[in-house]
């Protein structure tokens, strides 16, 4: 075990930086998944939703990434709602979820379908992205109408 | 023109939700880049910390996936950082990122370099992780000393 004393030191020594180090309490997990879906939605409405409204010009390459990190983003919330995690915070998060998680990992992985096309889609041209942008966004609306209180 | 109309008329029907398609203001970007950090925060400091310091069980897939998270997020918060976003919110970036964007910018790639190799470290196995999380939380140190607010 001797090695492991310095390394933990020095990871010590990181500081104030690691003492960030933390149990996942619910408050935490209300509050890590819904900086996923605000980073999520700064790209999908902020960005490709103004680009198929007509509100940012149209860019391939600048839609493509936005479209890749929406991708990325799309995996990573649902550890968030870990059992325990049902209330706190100002969550939005509907009991059903945790009485029905089948039906919600499935609009999830319906949902990544959706992201996967998108990515795909971002680059070809506007009308493109514009019907993609729609199916993706509907993708999302089935699962909050059905798992998100107003 | 006519066949946009009727996908925008689609796209209205989206409803409240694609209502929240906007313009990137500051303090949307200063959400933003914070939501992309606590959402790394949650699996650096959260998962993989929580594993190098031993108040988690390491878990060799579990640990790869929140450093393929990890890896993707550190691409993200950058956009964030757009000019006019300097104040804001509870925003702690402090103004040297808008005057030295050139530092900024290769202390954020420096991180990449850092979470790429903690993708490859995670499954290793407990020391090689542990070493990993350490070279990678310093990457971020080096940039939260420069340019974050304490």
């Amino acid at each position: 075990m001797k090695p492991v004393v310095p390394v933990l030191t020095a990871l010590a020594l990181v500081g104030a930086f690691v003492a960030a180090v933390h149990a996942q309490t619910p408050d935490r997990q209300i509050k890590y998944r819904q900086s996923v879906m605000a980073a999520q939605g700064y790209h999908f409405y902020g960005i490709l939703g103004g680009m198929a409204k007509g509100t940012r010009p149209y860019d391939r390459d600048a839609a493509t990434r936005s479209a890749r990190y929406v991708d990325a983003l799309i995996e990573m919330p649902w550890d968030g709602f870990a059992p325990g995690s049902e209330t706190g915070g100002n969550t939005k998060a509907k009991p059903e979820i945790w009485k029905d998680r089948a039906t919600f990992d499935k609009l999830g992985r319906d949902a990544k379908v959706e992201t996967a096309k998108l990515v795909a889609a971002a680059g070809v041209d506007l009308p493109t992205l514009r019907a993609q942008v729609q199916a993706t966004g509907t993708a999302c609306k089935n699962c909050h109408d059905k798992f998100q209180a107003e």
